[in-house]
C-alpha cells in the first residue's frame, strides 16, 4: 500500500496524530564515484585539511534539517542530531557519505538522512564539476532504522 | 583544479563576473530501484492517473528553484525552464527520472537539474517506503549541458 | 481586543509559555469563481486524471508547514496532519478547497489551515489564467476549530 | 488551453525562452470583511499610528518576493517594486489590499501581485482573530497587468 | 572545548538526545550607532508613529524563527516568544535593540535572541543607508540566559 | 531622507524601475571579541586546519544569498561573487570578518556584504559559546560600495 496515496489515487500527508512519540534513529548512506584526478584532488584537499567535505556536510546537515520544505508529504520534526561523515575508498574512486538522523517522535527521520546524504553529495559534485562533470552519484539506500510502530528495519545487503 | 577551493585549500564561490551570458541548457537523470511490489504499486496509481509521479515531479521543479539555497557555493539563477520526466522500465524494477534545466546566464544550470533529479527521487522514495524502504536511488548523473566558455559536453556511455 | 498588539500599539507575537498542550483541529475553505471555459478545462483534465488540482494541494499543503515563515506573527507548529481537498461546482463555475489542519501544542493551527486554502487556490489561478485572468478567489473562510482554552468555534452560516 | 498542463494533461512550468524581456506591471487587489468591533479596533490601532497595517504590508512585500517558492510552476522573478496599500471602508466594515508589481522580465507579475495581496489579507486575519474568527477573505482578483506579449488586460467590472 | 566540534576538529551538531526539556530564556542587546541625523529621521518617524522601528522589529521576529536555517549547527526549536523592542539614546546617536526568547526544550535560545537582534540592527542599517551609509553596528551580546542543566549565566557588566 | 519611509512615515521598497545597471561592489567587515580560550582553541582548530571558520563563511555565504528573504525592503539580487573572509588578531582577543559582494545590476550590494558578516559572525558565536558566552559583535560596517548612480562611498576612518 502506498501510505502517501488514498484509496482515491490522491496524495496525502499521513495523518500521525495516534502515533505514539518514540525514539527513533535512521541511518542512510551514498557513494559519488568520480575519476581518479578528482580523487587524487579531494585527497590533496583533505590532506590540507581542506574544505570540500566540510562543505558538503554542511550543506547535508541544512538539508536534512529543511526536508519537510522539501519532499512535499514529509511532516516538519525537529532532529534531535544528525550527523553527516564521509569514507573515501581510492582505489574504486568513491567518496562515501553516511547520515545518521535522530528525533523523538510521532514519525521517522528516514528521509532526513536520505535527504542528508543526497545534498551532500550534490554538494561534492558541484564541488569537482570542474576537474569532470563525469561523476555518478550511486546506491543511495537506507541502512537501518529503530523506533516507532515499525520497530527495527535493517537493509538486506 | 577544484574551482571552488582557493590556492589555500579554502572554499569560495566562483567570481562570474566576467562571465558571458549565453544560453544554457543541462540534463541530468538518474533511478530508483524498487521491489516488484512498488513498481505494480506505481504503475497501478499511473494507471489511475495517480498522484505518486506528480507529487515527485512538482518536489524536483521546486527543489530546482531552490538551488542556490541547497548547495552552498552555487549562484542565484533565474532559469527560463525546469522539466521533469519519468519512465519506468518494469522489467528492471526502476523508474527513471529525467530532468533539463534551461536558463539564459554567466554560469551554468547543471546543479538545478542534478537538484531536480536528486529530489524527485527522494520524494518517489518517500511516497513508496510504506512498502518497502530497500529501494535503491542510483546512477545520478548528468548526461549533457550545453552553453558557456567550456561549450557542449556530453556524458560517455 | 487584538492579541498581536500590545497596549502601546506594538505588533507583537503571543507568548504561549502558559498555554496547554491540547490536541486541535481547524477547518477552512475558500472558492475560486472562474469563466465556464477554466471549469471546463479543469474538469475534463480531471477526467483524465490530469494534475492542476494535485499541484494545487501539493501547494497548500507545502504553503501550510511554512505558515509561520509567511505569517510575521505565527509560531512554528508541527503539523500532525494537513489535508487539502477540491469540489468542483459546475454550474456556479466555482472550484472550492477545503483544508483541515491538526496539532498537538500550545496554540491553534487557524492559520495553517487558511494558509493552505489560500496557496491552494493561489495555485489553481496560476495554472488557469492563460485561459482567463478574470478569476476572482473568494470566501476565504475558518468554518470550524477545536481544542485550545477557547474550545470549540464554529462559523455562523 | 491550461498553459502549464501539457497534451498529456501533467504538469509543466512553462518554457520562457523565447519571450521577450519587458516591462510588466501587475496590480491586484482583496479585501477581508470583518465585525463592527474589528473594524473599529483596527481604525483605532491605526489612528494611533500602530501597527497591525504596517505588519500586514510587510508580509505582503515578503510573500511576494517568496512567490517562485509558494506557487509550484512560476518562475522566479526580480521584481522591480511591489507596493502594499490599504483602504478602510468603514461602512461596509471592509479592509481593501492593493498590491501593485512590476518587474523588467520574460514572464508577468501576475502572481506575485495576487500572492501579495493574498498573504497581507492572512496577516490581517491572524492579527485580529482574537476578537472575531468570523472574518472572510474576499474577492481577490487581478485588476490590470500590462507589458508582455499578451499587452495590456483589464477586469471587467 | 569547542561544542561543535569534535576530537578531529570536524564540525558537528550537538546530539541533544539525553538533555533534559527545561524551560528556557535568552535576553540579547545591541545596537547601532548613526549619524544626528538619522537618529533625529527616525525619531521624526517615530513620533508620527512611522514604521521603521516596526519593520525592523517584524524583520527580527522572523529572522528567530529561522535561526536553524541560518546557523548551520543550530537545532530547529519551537519558540513559546520572541520579543524585540528598541531604545533609543539621543545623546549617544545610539538605537539599542533587545531581544528575548523562549522556548520548553532540549537546547537553548540563545542563537535565536542573538539572531533576532542581528536582524533588527541589519533592518534599520538598510531602512537608514540612503541618508548616511557610516553607521556602526555594535555590542551584540547576550546579556542572560536561564534554563537548561548550565542554569543561569548573566553577562558580566 | 529615509529613502524606505514614503511622506506619510509608511514603509515602502524603493522602485528600481529607471535606474540603470551598473556593476556594484560592497565591502563589510565586523568583529567577534572573544575571551582567551576561545581565541586559542579557534587558532588551534585552525592550525588542525579544522572546521570553525570554514562553517562560518559558508553560513555567511548562504546568508548572503538569502537577504532579500531576511531584511524585509530588499530587492532580490543575483550576486555575481559574495567572498567571506577572517583574520585573527590574537593580541585583542579579536576574529575579524570581510565580506565583498558583487553583481551586475540596479541595486547595490551593501546588505548583501554586511549580512554575510552578520551571519558569519553569529555562526562564531554559535561554535564557542560553549566555552564562553561574553563574546562581543562589534563593529558592523560598510567598508566600501562602489558602482551605481551615487559611485564610490569609502568609510571615514
Amino acid at each position: 500500500m502506498l501510505t502517501h496515496i488514498d484509496e482515491n489515487g490522491n496524495a496525502r500527508m499521513v495523518d500521525i496524530t495516534e502515533k505514539d512519540k518514540t525514539f527513533r534513529v535512521a541511518e542512510a548512506q551514498g557513494s559519488i564515484i568520480a575519476s581518479k584526478k578528482i580523487i587524487q584532488s579531494v585527497l590533496k584537499n583533505i590532506n590540507k585539511k581542506g574544505d570540500v567535505l566540510t562543505v558538503a556536510k554542511i550543506s547535508g546537515i541544512q538539508g536534512a534539517k529543511r526536508t519537510s520544505d522539501l519532499i512535499p508529504l514529509c511532516h516538519s520534526i525537529s532532529l534531535d542530531s544528525i550527523t553527516v561523515d564521509f569514507k573515501i575508498f581510492e582505489e574504486s574512486f568513491e567518496i562515501q557519505c553516511i547520515a545518521v538522523a535522530k528525533c523523538s517522535g510521532s514519525t521517522g527521520v528516514e528521509m532526513e538522512a536520505m535527504t542528508a546524504v543526497s545534498i551532500s553529495l550534490l554538494t561534492v559534485y558541484d564541488m569537482c564539476k570542474g576537474i569532470d562533470k563525469g561523476m555518478i552519484i550511486n546506491n543511495i539506500i537506507l541502512t537501518k532504522k529503530t523506533g516507532g510502530a515499525s520497530g527495527t528495519w535493517e537493509k538486506v545487503k
